[in-house]
């Protein structure tokens, strides 16, 4: 019997093969940041921008624009509608940009990171800029031409990407509201803990003590070791495929708890891929939502869960026996070691209640960058004075811990950096869900039961993939769309409750 | 100006891209076996079976045919006109087998490799037969398309995949030969060591210790670890790309030799992949000759310098280094034990005089499967009578460490084992042809000085790629093509001597 739906099933075969092929893209973009020598540098780089124009290839066929209108005549049920809606997004997006643009942008981005690899550690901002000037002139054209096709300004456009629906008149709405009241909370933050006594863990901490406290963290916050690993790169991320998640981490001898809460943040971005539907897995639906969803279970797992004194009962005994007693590892002194609010140089370590600042800084200066506004020189100064108006740091010449700190700019991921602080507020938004829904949620946490937050995500976001819109998600499980107001509640509740 | 050779260029493009998608496969493959966890099998075989499946289709495109004629009759230069005769060849090979059994043939022996890693240690030999009847199935229709594409008989075309130009009349001839004086060489090198005293290294050692030891000895052997890495996997292979060689061991806490010796290995065929030329890289005249001048160079490696006096008193002082001082480390009594001659049942572990013999009783087996003279279910039987007929060993019972003990068959690569005698000949053939032109080789060795050998087999073969014929190749640098009578004189001197 022929199919009822042709067209669906073929633009359905499609995108399992690029699937495949995107899986063989992103192994070979993990094994370069944990793995592959420097020598092997100049042959990825031409392999992997080989493979980007191959899929760019598959993703905006002529056939495609014809077998889209008819698949969308054709009866599908919810699901094949929802994927249907998904590959006609990413059909926009990729036709927006032609071919050699997006192997050229592959090219300077794999360049620029490559070299900042070294540049970094090496504070060489002089070796840097060219680079980065590469990537920002690739990056503008890009946005132009995703401009010209989607209707959106060029830096909402390039936002798209990642969090579709979402305009940066939006962000700077939740931004300026931010700025509003979150230097007054630092303040009163820094007032109330600077009256509370800390004591700080002494080290060494040996990397292997560290690695096998990392691997167990994540066996409580239910990774699957058979279908991912744990792995060290310059800059951590979660990499590979839903069938096999690579994260990656860094370890420092002299300090563990970067590393150990850098592992909880890509923990929560594993489990979501992890458990992402299997039913049409390899389909746009399947996939997950956005990186604000995504940023959203990272930060519910680092900090909604981390900063939970439940979550410092369960470490505690754990580091006793990862690194010898100390009185720093009791779990009211972890505790608020894991909720200390201090302003610093560096996003990924930044506390939940610094960190907002981080993300407002990137954004004002993405959004002139894109603009023409300013150029690839002009950061340092822009910087600096960012940084001595939100958080009172002095960055001159540093650019290690500076500008040159993220991955984002080297790999051309402009628009990115609002995800982290809409994900954040996503987070707070699911934990008063949650608290609705399940109000003994706070007592099994403190008695050490995380398996109602695993239970919760899984079935309310996990497992939802790309079936809903973002704004249509966060109605389906929280009953409304983004509301910072969970955020600052749930920061006020925490540190000065 | 427009090109003299638009033809020629046209087909070096293609084989550019076709490298670069080879570079991907290669390293998706090479993480498969040293980092990939359990449940990432399935995608991974789907992905690596989609990405052979456009290789096929990238070396079988229609349109190649006539470019073949075209660029043939174009002004190209010697390197140019090597590099077409490649093309051609891969082309006519690959033209043989229609694009769903290329897929197909991934797919089985992708399943059938990653069942037997578990299959192995358990000796599953009944799990493990219906696997392997699958990818024995293929491979007999692979060997009838490529029969019919030849002209040569089946098995002799499935030779011909890894070392073109040689028949199974021409390795029969050479083995028939063998067989009449190997058992009586074997016997007599049994009595001459009876007589000798060797100490047996006693363990524990560390696996850490083997690591740093191993890749130790690759510094010494010139491996250059910028351009590629050593790795853990449960069947040790030289793998990746020129320009990032992945090679891999595996160890055991009770004998550090098996790894050492292995790391040898591998580390000849990676100096060869290090070491091509850069001209032309990506092009088919600039890869490796062919696999049995691969094995004669790893083979190189492991015997002939790994066998040779001068090398074990270099190995000396870093094994009391690496595991502390035992008389068994003295380098008299290293030379005898790397030298040691017993039958036994694993052909990696083989010693260079039995080593044969393994690779006779696979010849034997393998042609009769192929000429359906006999099926999979019938090789522990045949396994046993060869075993018991050249090495005077029982086997029954005993599948891991019999018919399952290789990855070949898994890997469908039927058609390979003869290149390793035809490697281990031409190692001696040249070695006899260093010694000729470097009357001091012995006496350099003995000083510690490796160097002279590097420097012949760089120029002599690691960069000539492939613009000769393995035959063109023997003659240019031993003045004859290949004289098996260099391998026994060698075996002679070695242990009757």
């Amino acid at each position: 019997m022929p199919s009822a739906t042709p067209h669906y099933d073929a633009l359905s075969h499609r995108y399992t093969r690029i699937h495949r092929f995107n899986h063989l893209q992103q192994i070979a973009y993990w094994d370069l940041a944990a793995n592959m020598p420097p020598k092997g540098h100049a042959a990825r780089a031409d392999a992997l921008a080989e493979i980007t124009g191959l899929l760019h290839q598959m993703r905006t066929d002529a056939a495609l624009g014809e077998q889209l209108a008819a698949a969308a005549a054709e009866p599908l049920d919810a699901l094949q509608a929802a994927n249907l809606r998904e590959i006609r997004r990413q059909w926009l997006t990729a036709t927006a940009l032609p071919q050699a643009l997006v192997e050229q942008r592959s090219r300077v981005t794999s360049a620029c990171e490559h070299a900042w690899r070294q540049q970094r550690p090496a504070n060489d901002w002089a070796g840097f800029l060219p680079n980065l000037e590469a990537v920002l002139a690739v990056t503008r054209e890009c946005a132009q031409r995703l401009s010209d096709a989607t209707g959106l300004a060029p830096y909402d456009a390039l936002m798209d990407q990642y969090e579709p629906g979402t305009t940066s008149a939006q962000v700077e709405s939740v931004f300026t509201d931010l700025r509003t009241w979150l230097p007054g909370l630092i303040q009163r933050v820094a007032d109330k803990q600077s009256r509370e006594a800390v004591l700080s863990p002494h080290g060494p901490f040996p990397v292997a003590a560290q690695r096998a406290l990392c691997e167990r963290v994540m066996g409580l916050l239910g990774f699957d070791f058979d279908a991912g690993r744990l792995d060290v790169s310059a800059h951590p991320f979660s990499g590979g495929v839903p069938e096999d998640v690579r994260l990656t981490t860094r370890f420092r001898e002299d300090d563990f708890l970067q590393s150990l809460m850098g592992t909880v943040h890509e923990t929560g971005h594993g489990r979501y891929e992890q458990n992402l539907p299997r039913a049409l897995l390899g389909q746009p639906v399947a996939e997950a939502r956005s990186m604000a969803i995504h940023e959203s279970q990272s930060l519910a797992f680092e900090m909604q869960l981390g900063g939970h004194a439940g979550f410092a009962a369960l470490l505690s005994p754990l580091l006793v026996e990862a690194f010898g007693d100390q009185a720093a590892f009791m779990p009211g002194n972890l505790h608020r070691l894991l909720t200390r609010v201090k302003p610093g140089l560096i996003r990924v370590d930044a506390d939940e209640v610094t960190y907002p600042a981080h993300v407002i800084l990137r954004f004002d200066i993405e959004r002139a960058l894109i603009a023409g506004e300013a150029e690839a020189a002009d950061i340092p100064a822009l910087w600096d004075a960012s940084m001595q108006e939100l958080l009172g740091i002095d960055t001159r010449g540093n650019f290690t811990d500076g500008p040159m700190q993220d991955v984002h700019w080297p790999e051309g991921m402009f628009g990115y950096f609002p995800c982290y602080t809409l994900g954040a507020m996503y987070a707070a938004q699911w934990f008063a869900a949650m608290r609705r829904q399940l109000p003994e949620l706070d007592a099994r946490l403190m008695a050490g039961d995380l398996a109602p937050v695993f239970g919760w995500l899984k079935e309310q976001i996990w497992q939802q993939g790309s079936r809903w819109t973002t704004e249509e998600l966060a109605r389906r499980v929280s009953g409304e769309p983004l509301n910072p107001a969970h955020f600052r509640a749930h920061l006020e509740a925490r540190y000065l409750g």
